[in-house]
């Protein structure tokens, strides 16, 4: 099994074509991970339907070489003297040699400032904007895909099993969200997929909860919410927890969060509105006790990029195909009090979807 | 020792009045923790004379309130509610209230695909591009700022002691990364201030050498660059090793980079120009029997971001002044055989400079 550069070049080259454009300009690492196998930086992407341009320098010239001319990719790499070629000309030179005259541009990714300096050499070109092409691409992923982001969601799943046993009374946030970093990397992680969310108690209901020194309590709702890196792929998992025994109005927090997870999973399957799929979630959470305090939007898409397309909230307009990768975070935040969220990240399939996170949902753990 | 923000809003209001403009409109987070103290994401920036806006939504309001409303700063946040507001419509009613029709905005920071967005919305407005801007005031440090990359850099220093008694025969880089990374954190450190790059043998000669399962041999080369964060602020230091006894090849290697770097330290003071430091160093490696093998330029500013103005290599325009805060990292890198770089953080003065990192710079470490 491995990545379908060939397959990813001919699905971008006929949306190339269909818009009647000679070429498109790649600004983004994440699309040049994708297309071209590059993990490095300060590289541009040049593609046209006969040719593939990596521009780059120095510092990266061998990586690229190495990452981007091979049996599956067969990619031109320019290394440009920074000191004496412009970015804009070194693209002129390309763009010319491939009679190419009509580009597409990532507008979406390309500063103001570069942008109008590539113009300046570039000023007999005719250029249009083409927000997110390759992203709306990659929302369906390969098989190699789905296995990067399997393997990222097992070592999340291992760390998190590491980590439980030592949640005890008096450990602080930053301790043990250090300690889950390291046990991802240990695990062979690529780092984080992101700095960890780790909250106790009210902080827990703080979306982007960033760990400090506050120890543990008995009673504590907790939020863990992490995830690896495999290959360039990330996984992105949530687990709530109290610290010892739940009382009741938090195993009804709980049970409700729970059920609406539970919900939007079962409504799954490759053609639904991705709306949908919140509503199934947001339902539950409308018709409980804690209806003022549900989080906004049901999940994303992860891969590459931990937020990626589709966005899945009641505004997102996408239908979910066969092979997309989202997560399904449902959640109930109480300021002051404390929040629970569910997370996993799921394959879409034809008839419903395969959960790539596995680590049980047990709510209290002993302290 | 407080940071002086408000010196930093006097200092950037000044040069907006000279520059005739009536707003900045600022789109760098790093510029946002600069002069606001906000350190969350997706927010957006306004000053004029007589105000400061911070534009955001609900996930990061609760952070912005506490970071930039307080007795240092008197910042107005705007908490956007993204489904029925574009950022542009936000910035125009700002800009309206404010009666600011002249405005500078940081073209560096925002996508083409937003800018145009923003300006749609902004129609009758005269928007001036302003690279920059904030970079260069940001090059001159207060008191309260080199303290924070001097507690960074002693983290470092720290962690690099605890490591080097885990260099023994058969470690990987990736553990040796990992570890020091733990440590750091550890220490305090809120993350690492970059990927650490570690490279044993012959990869200790690539300039960003990701660290890989490669195991330590006796004679190899080892380069160790790395850094803490305290308070967004970065150290950035670099310590080159070998592994049991140097031979004549490598101590004349070692010996030649630390008399590049003593020269280049030696030269500095505020008045001097920044391509004369270089030159100092740089004259040291071309006399050398290493002379094909010299990196290219000594050194960067160091801060809220890792790499800022001034760039120090041999094209560099800006002249040092007093608190500036600059890398000093002379390296030999030879393919396929190895390299060594040494680097400081180092705060200029009127008659030298103070140096920030204090790891010993002991070559040979017992395997």
């Amino acid at each position: 099994m491995t990545p379908q550069f060939e397959q990813r070049l001919a699905i971008l080259r006929e949306s190339l074509s269909k818009a009647g454009q000679d070429a498109l300009l790649i600004f983004s690492l994440d699309n040049l991970r994708y297309l071209l196998n590059y993990s490095g930086e300060a590289a541009y992407g040049i593609v046209t339907q006969n040719a593939l341009y990596l521009i780059t320098d120095y510092r990266f010239i061998e990586q690229a070489q190495h990452e981007c001319v091979n049996e599956q990719i067969d990619c031109q790499v320019i290394c440009r003297d920074r000191d004496r070629q412009t970015l804009g000309a070194a693209i002129n030179i390309v763009l010319k040699r491939e009679q190419a005259h009509r580009i597409l541009f990532e507008s979406e990714h390309i500063s103001v400032s570069m942008w109008q300096a590539i113009c300046f050499d570039n000023q007999e070109m005719e250029f249009t904007c083409a927000p997110a092409m390759l992203e709306s691409q990659r929302k369906i992923k390969d098989e190699w895909e789905v296995a990067q982001i399997r393997q990222a969601a097992a070592i999340s799943d291992r760390a998190l099993a590491l980590l439980l046993p030592q949640l005890k009374l008096g450990v602080s946030e930053r301790e043990m969200a250090l300690e889950l970093d390291y046990q991802m990397q240990r695990l062979g992680s690529e780092g984080i997929s992101f700095t960890t969310i780790l909250g106790f108690g009210a902080r827990s209901a703080l979306p982007h909860c960033i760990p400090s020194a506050r120890q543990l309590q008995a009673g504590d709702l907790i939020v863990i919410d992490f995830g690896a890196v495999i290959n360039g792929y990330r996984s992105d998992m949530t687990r709530s927890f109290v610290a010892g025994k739940a009382d009741v109005r938090q195993q009804a927090m709980f049970d409700t969060v729970y059920a609406a997870q539970c919900a939007a999973l079962a409504s799954l399957h490759a053609g639904l509105a991705a709306h949908e799929a919140d509503a199934a979630a947001s339902a539950i959470l409308k018709a409980s006790e804690f209806a003022g305090y549900a989080g906004l939007g049901l999940g994303h898409g992860v891969g590459i990029k931990l937020h990626e397309q589709p966005f899945m909230g009641p505004h997102c307009r996408d239908v979910l195909q066969e092979n997309y990768v989202v997560t399904i975070e449902p959640g109930i935040y109480i300021p002051g009090y404390g929040g629970i969220r569910l997370e996993d990240d799921v394959q879409i399939t034809q008839e419903g979807y395969l959960s790539l996170s596995h680590a049980p949902k047990q709510f209290e753990v002993a302290i």
